[in-house]
Formats: structure tokens, C-alpha cells, sequence
């Protein structure tokens, strides 16, 4: 058993090592050997070979744009995730007739990705240079706001009539095979280009030839308008476990597709953006490695909780006198922060993702307030007795263990219900819910409790002394 | 523009309604019209079988084991989203041998899932009913540990061999197409089912007729082993923009293949479970309609900070003298506990999602905690300056503006360390690194500042009186 997970190990390494040998193709471009690189190279997956292409050195890679024709880039091109920024810098080291050969040549959808990184004037010299045709598509779908199913759709895809037979389909999807994004699923439209129908590549394939398309394809096909929320088609794509989603205008015209492929980038950078809102970092993407980099991505959130922190500590201070005549109420004041903050962010990750997902959209909104109220009185009545025993036990004075547990209650309470409140009303506001970041509403509720207990300490100081 | 976006709209409802006519399924069965259910309910997606099957009372569902047929029931379980522990229940409310042809008729990983959440007797019982080779198929899945690549594989695939023609392996597809899970990928293997290549759909029906397999296949085909994590799947699946993926073992046997939509699941799954445990949370599936639920997932961790809050608590209590000395100092504390909370969950989300994502497995880690290190004294150095001047202008006291922002300073420089050194420790002892969560770190960086605040207040009492 020993040996035979080690044998495995082994087949893993040298398998990982066959995919990919970046050393003897480093070499072969510091010796210009044109052919070796090549051979080798061009066998690599095109996710490989943008990998090989974003860590090589500047000198090198330039070298590439000799030794690869703008069709073999444009697929490179196509698997590269670089910063934003770069891109500006990369395609500035082409020559410009071999940018938009390159950019011709891929999948419009990419190729407006990367022109999207571009100055207007860069973008409007390529798309003159371009050939009309792929500059006709790439112009249509630049005009989509980001984020829209119009954003992540490609214009490259299998499009057939319902008065055809399945003999006559194949043909059509076997020339168009090539140059189409998917052929798994073929949409049937009318003579008005309306979207009627749809068929599998499966069921085709299955199906005598003379029948026609009318009778076995599905008319009940599902599409997503053109400037719908990518986050909402990438849902109704995993829920439906779909491999395309067609795209259609107001009135029901198909104007293009949506891959998965594009869906699983999109539920990553959803998923991404959600978590380091969560965590308070304004761009998560990458880890970079250079400190002043991630510092410049952490210091806003921070200046803005330490103004906000400030506040605390201007309204802890309207209790000088209060902290004056019992310092150890000061003691606990970390100890229902802290708790209030936590709270706060356990049901504000809750409302947040119940809206990111959806289901939040289905549901009474007052339903999940509701609940939420019932989860903080719970979980506030539990851990105010919890405290109150300790602190009795420990400092053997039952008030002070009285006004700690009251506080941690009333305090669990309104944080929970803040954590949720905060989220839906910016959801109302059409703010983005998650822009109420964990350091956010944990800062908030360090106010609401710190308030909560120094006030009901004042009011009760006699009992305290 | 205004009509046209009002109409787009009118018709997305329309098509929601169309999708889905929740009444009239419920009235069917109410009046039990078998015929009317059945026309309406076996045109809809099985998704939305699933979420009907899902949302109906009780006493109605149960009908449905008598209006549909077990075939037609696997295909809405494949789609079914449950919590795990109601399968156990509805399984119950079917008769066993219904429940085991349906069993037998789902593709294998799904009925695993499903499997996986009974008794073991139960499970047992299944199987014995159930015919043999559907028995035997889920008898392999059911070794698999969770989480790994063969408990998400299926075994339908379509498989052949090289020396084919195009023709031959067509007719081969045709079929074994209704019962493979995909058949968009073909694998080919050789006499010992070692896997040495593959075709996509794609190429073949672009290939003469008369082509041999083995000179239009793709020898360098990507597999995973059988025990590889489901991330790591995810991310390769992800990466490469492959819709199924084979796995094998350790002798490079063809095992199974995993297909595109359960890899979205998967990275559903694990993106929900880094979020839920950065928030706090056990777990975040599903909003829970109980709040005795939802408190039940909140209050463990809330309990554990409760106790490590007792111990700030306990060590702020030995500052009681100099607090009692200078009340002003307290005024600070929630602000400088804040800060070092906050900056300690943006380290430990980087942390956390670069073990997750893999990226940090390629670079050295010392040089993430220099480089975090580095991070932490920018951030310190202009929040430390800033609340200096704060509190200087504020109070007046150039001594308290120093020994805050210096506290600051410190404590965030600790705090980044401490938010990017736990997680890689955890990782290092094999323990989920996201188990170190945001409100874990952020109590313990309470702690940290706390300490380091009265610790320097005290040492420079003197001065502050």
C-alpha cells in the first residue's frame, strides 16, 4: 500500500513534469532555436503556454511574437490572466498590425476583455486595422455594460432553422465546428432570428437523418436577457447544469451565447469579491509581492474604521467619569465589543450571501429580519447568563455580573439585528450589500455595545460602588 | 428606452411564469387529475421538478411516488438540494423497492451522495434489491473517501479504442449516449483500459469516416488521480476550460471521469465554506427558516470567543491599578483592539485563500510573512502616525498621542503576522487553515493589542499622570 502510494506520486511528478518543461524552452529561446521551440511549445495546452507567457522576461517574450503567428496568440491570449494593467504594456510591445490579427482571432467575447483594459484611441486604431468583419462583432459587444450577460456573451455560435432535417444540421455544424465557442448545444431560430428552439449535439447525433429539427427539438429553452447580472446567469447555469446559455434581446432575438467556461470565471470572481469585502481588502485577485501594493489595497478600510474607531473613543469618553469611579468596568469592555462584533458579522455574512445567491430574493424579506431577531435573542439570552455566572463567580459582585450578562444581551441582540438590517437596506438603496464589510459593521456594533454598557453602567452607578 | 426596458422586463416574467406554474401542479394533485399533472410536470427542467418536490407539503408529495416512475424520480433526484439529513426521512416515505430502481437509475456519484447520507443497514438493504450492475457500480463509488476526486467521478463514461475508425467509434456513441454522463469528451484506452488518449466530439464529427482513432486523438490528455482533493480538481477543471476531466489510478487505469457541473458544485461548496468560516459560522448552506437553527450553527464559536474574551478580560484586570490612575486610557482600548482585529482578517483572508486557491503552494512562503511583514509596518506606521495626531489634537497630551499611535503601530505590525502565521501553521499540522477564522483571530489580536496598550501605558505611568 506504502509502495503503491508512492507509485503514485511518482506518476503525478512526472506527469506534472511532461506537461510542461519551462526550462528547455527557456533555453531554447536564449539560442533562438526556432524549431525546437516551436516543436515543443505548440504541443502545450494553451492555459500552459500563458502561464510559460506571464512568467517569462521581458526580452523573451517579445521574442515570442516572431515565433508565434497572431492565430497561435490569440489562443495563448485567450487563458492569459494578468493584472488589468498590463495588458497596456503587453499589447504596446506588438506590432500594431499583429495585435489586431491577434485580437481578430479570438473568441470575440475575450478579445473585448482585453480591449476593455485599452485607452479609447488604442481601441478604435485596432478595430480600424482589423478585419470588418471581426471588428463588426467586436464593436457590438463592446457597447454591453460590464458585469451584463452582454459582457461575458460570445457572438460565435450554431444557429439553424426548425425546417431543416437532421442530415442538413450536421452539415452546417460540421463547417462551422471551427470557429464556433460551442457546438454541444445548436439554437434553432425563426426566419425573424427569434430563438424558438434548441437542440443537444447528444440528441442530434442520436437521431435519424431525414428527421427534421422541428420534431425533436426542445421549445421550451431557457435564455437570459442581454443586460441581466452575470452573477444571475451563472446561478441559473449551475442550478440548471447547463453547458450554454443563449442571450436574447427584448424581444426574444438571440444575440449570443454563454459558455461555462465564462461562468466558472464569473462564479470565482463573485465568490472572490464577496469574501474580501468580507474580510475588508478592496481587491483580492492576487496575492502581490510587493508590501506597498497589498498596504494600498488594506490602508483605505483601515483610515476609515480608525475615524469611525474614533468615534468609540469620543463616546467612551462622555463615561470618563463614570470609568473614573469604577476602572473595572473598563475590564469588560474588549470582552462585549468583541462579542457584539462577532455577531454582527455572523448574520451579516448570512444576509449578504442570501442575497448574492438569490435565495434571498424568493423569501419575505421581514421573515429573515424576523428570524434573525429570534437567532439574536437566543444566542444573547445564552451568552448573558453564561457571562453574568462567570463574572459573579469571579469578581463576586452579583451586579457587576448582572450588568455585564444585560449588556452582552442587549447587545448580541442589536448587533445580530444590525447585521442583517445594514445589508438589506444598502440592497434596497441598490448599493452593493457587500460594501458593509465585516470591519464595517463589527465597528459599528464596537459602538452600539461600548454604548449600551457604559450607559447602563451610569445609570445604575450606585450599585456599583 | 424607457418602454423597451419595461417590456424586456414583462417578458422575463412572462418567462418565469411560463418556466414554472407552481398552482397548477398543486391543484393537480390536490384533485389528484394524474393526467394534468403529468402533461405539466414532465415538460419542466428536472431543477425545477426538484424545487417543486422540494417545497410541497408533505402529504402531497407523497403522491408523487405514485404519478411518476422511478425514472422519472432519479432524474428530479439528480437535481435534488436538500439538506443532507432530510434524505434519510423522504427516502423513508418511499417503498424500498421503488427507492432502490430509483437509486439504480440515477447516475452513480449521485446516488452516492444520496447513499452516503443513510444508515449503513440502510444502504445495505438498497443494494440487496437492487440489480446487479447499478449495485455494483455504486458498491465502487461508495469506497471513496468525501472530497476526493473518485467520490465526484461518475462511471458512465464513454470509452474506446484506438485502433477504431471515426465510424465505428459514431456508432459506439449513438449508443452508449443515453446512459453516459457526457459524451462530449471521449476517452480512449488501451487493451489493459490504460487511458493514452482523447477525442472531443468535436474533432470526431469533423473526421472522415475511414480516420483511425489514434491518428486524430490527443495522446497528451490531462487525467487526475482517484484521491486527488476536489479543489485541486476544481482549480485544474477551472484553469484548463475542460468540461470533464478522466480519473485514474495509480497504474494510469481509466477509473471514471468528472463532468463540469458537479465541478460547479464543488466550487460553490468550498468558496461557501471559506466565507462561512472567515464570518464564524458552521455552516452557511442554506438559510434556515428556524432561528434555533441558526443560532445552533452560531453558538459554538460565539461560546469559545466568549471564554477567550474572559481571558482579555482577566488580563485587562491586572492593568486595574493603572486604569484606575489614568481612566483616559480606557477610552482607547475598543479602538486599538479594533484596528489590530481588522488588519489581522484581511492578513488572514490573503492567508487563507492563497492555501485555498493553491497559488501559495508554488511561492516560498517565507516570503509571503516578509512580505505581509512589510505590509504591516506601512499600515502601522501611517495608521500609528495618524492616530497620533488625533489624539494630540484632540486631547492636547503629546504623551497619550504617542503612546496610542505608538500601541497602534506595534499592534498592527503584530497583528498582520499573527493573521498570515496561524493559518500557515494550521496548514503546516494538516488542520483546515479556514478553522483559524476571522472571529478567532480577531479575539486573539484583542488579546495582543490589549496587552501591548496597558503593558506600555503602565510601563510609562509616570509620564501620563
Amino acid at each position: 500500500m506504502e509502495e503503491a502510494v508512492k507509485d503514485q506520486n511518482n506518476e503525478k511528478e512526472k506527469q506534472d513534469k511532461e506537461m510542461y518543461d519551462e526550462e528547455l524552452l527557456i533555453r531554447a529561446l536564449r539560442q533562438e532555436d526556432l524549431d525546437l521551440f516551436r516543436s515543443e511549445f505548440t504541443q502545450l495546452h494553451s492555459y500552459d503556454q500563458a502561464k510559460f507567457f506571464s512568467k517569462v522576461e521581458d526580452e523573451l517574450r517579445t521574442r515570442l511574437y516572431h515565433y508565434l503567428s497572431p492565430e497561435e496568440m490569440a489562443e495563448l491570449f485567450e487563458s492569459l490572466d494578468i493584472d488589468e494593467e498590463d495588458y497596456q504594456e503587453i499589447l504596446a510591445e506588438m506590432n500594431p498590425s499583429y495585435a489586431a490579427e491577434m485580437l481578430s482571432n479570438m473568441y470575440a467575447d475575450d478579445a473585448v476583455d482585453v480591449l476593455n483594459e485599452l485607452d479609447k484611441e488604442q481601441v478604435v486604431s485596432y478595430l480600424t486595422i482589423m478585419d470588418d468583419e471581426s471588428a463588426k462583432e467586436i464593436k457590438e459587444l463592446l457597447h454591453y455594460e460590464e458585469y451584463t450577460a452582454g459582457s461575458i456573451m460570445t457572438t460565435e455560435f450554431v444557429a439553424i432553422s426548425q425546417n431543416q432535417t437532421v442530415r442538413s444540421a450536421m452539415y452546417i455544424l460540421k463547417n462551422e465546428a471551427p470557429n464556433a465557442e460551442t457546438i454541444y448545444y445548436i439554437y434553432v431560430v425563426d426566419d425573424d432570428k427569434k430563438l424558438v428552439g434548441v437542440i443537444s449535439l447528444r440528441d442530434l447525433i442520436i437521431s435519424h437523418d431525414d428527421v427534421m429539427i422541428s420534431e425533436i427539438m426542445s421549445e421550451r429553452v431557457m435564455s437570459v436577457g442581454v443586460s441581466e447580472d452575470q452573477e444571475a446567469v451563472a446561478r441559473q447555469m449551475k442550478d440548471y447544469d447547463f453547458l450554454a446559455l443563449p442571450v436574447v434581446d427584448f424581444q426574444h432575438h438571440l444575440l449570443g451565447i454563454i459558455t461555462v467556461d465564462d461562468i466558472m470565471d464569473v462564479m470565482e470572481e463573485e465568490a472572490s469579491d464577496d469574501y474580501s469585502k468580507l474580510a475588508g481588502i478592496a481587491d483580492l485577485d492576487s496575492i502581490d509581492r510587493n508590501p506597498f501594493n497589498a498596504a494600498k489595497k488594506r490602508l483605505p478600510w483601515l483610515i476609515a474604521l480608525l475615524f469611525l474607531g474614533m468615534i468609540t473613543a469620543n463616546l467612551i469618553g462622555r463615561f470618563e467619569a463614570t470609568l473614573d469611579k469604577v476602572a473595572i468596568l473598563a475590564v469588560f469592555i474588549p470582552l462585549i465589543a468583541g462579542m457584539a462584533g462577532n455577531t454582527g458579522t455572523q448574520a451579516l455574512a448570512v444576509a449578504v450571501r442570501g442575497i448574492a445567491t438569490g435565495d434571498l430574493e424568493k423569501e419575505n424579506k421581514l421573515s429573515l429580519v424576523l428570524r434573525e431577531a429570534g437567532t439574536g435573542l437566543i444566542t444573547g439570552t445564552t451568552c448573558g447568563i453564561v457571562v453574568s455566572l462567570i463574572v459573579y463567580v469571579w469578581k463576586g459582585t452579583f451586579f457587576l455580573g448582572m450588568l455585564v450578562g444585560v449588556s452582552v444581551f442587549i447587545s448580541l441582540f442589536v448587533a445580530t439585528l444590525a447585521g442583517t438590517l445594514v445589508p438589506l437596506f444598502m440592497h434596497k438603496l441598490k448599493v452593493d450589500p457587500a460594501v458593509a464589510s465585516g470591519p464595517f459593521i463589527t465597528t459599528i456594533n464596537d459602538i452600539i455595545s461600548t454604548l449600551i454598557y457604559l450607559g447602563l453602567a451610569t445609570l445604575f452607578l450606585n450599585y456599583l460602588i
